[in-house]
């Protein structure tokens, strides 16, 4: 499947918006925002970035396929640690910039950090002045240096 | 409250994945992500971006505030249409270029285009060639035509 047969060209606000082609707005570094979550707790586990190909790969597939821009490279969720995520379901913004995946993640985590979500601290409100996070769901679900040892 | 006293200098991998320190990275637009999920549905709500002084105003006032690229401003969430967010708990993920707020929505929705969620459509997955958009959990929950005709 080439994303060209895949992604509709951007027209109107009204066809964006409302219509049910699929046109999404990639950024100035050919990106666009991915929110993960997990389909049965609905926590968040992470977010990431699809470049078309990432995209298409992903709704093809039915598993999740991200572009790293620190590495600049197009990756499979779950390639090195084996936790891939099957998706349950893929949704789009009304403006089409940004996409939610609701998933199935397989192992025991989303985060190379070795935890279940990526967001495991929270940011404290109403405080003033330099701000201390507090970890939340902070235990570690497996050792990233053994699942990832191998190929870094 | 400043922002230079809220935010923290980024020093090495291991401060900003496992420490107390709130060191958000800020991308080449000088933003970052934030989700906005339900409270209580757990539902995605939006995806927006947030300069500093819009992170700052949501971590004091513990209301949602953002940064709109399409139109160069600061804005509180709601303060056209009076749906603003109570931020119930922030969360930030393990490389700190992403925060998630989780919110009490005030009024019937979060769309601009009078929906409860900006993700009203699926993309549905595993078929080849142009991808057809299909509403879920579509229907208008209020008028935007009377909510933010005023000001537009």
């Amino acid at each position: 499947m080439s994303e060209t047969s895949t992604f509709a060209p951007r027209a109107t606000t009204e066809q964006v918006e409302e219509g049910r082609l699929f046109a999404p707005k990639f950024d100035g570094e050919g990106l666009i925002t991915c929110v993960v979550t997990d389909a049965w707790s609905a926590q968040v586990l992470m977010v990431a970035h699809m470049n078309p190909e990432a995209l298409a790969k992903t709704i093809m597939s039915g598993e999740a396929w991200f572009y790293s821009r620190s590495r600049q490279k197009l990756w499979k969720k779950g390639e090195s640690s084996g936790h891939t995520q099957r998706v349950v379901e893929m949704r789009v913004d009304c403006d089409q910039d940004a996409v939610w995946i609701r998933v199935e993640q397989e192992g025991p985590g989303a985060c190379h950090t070795g935890r279940r979500s990526c967001f495991y601290r929270a940011v404290p409100l109403g405080k003033a002045g330099a701000v201390s996070l507090e970890f939340r769901d902070g235990e570690r679900t497996f050792d990233p240096g053994a699942v990832y040892g191998k190929t870094k």
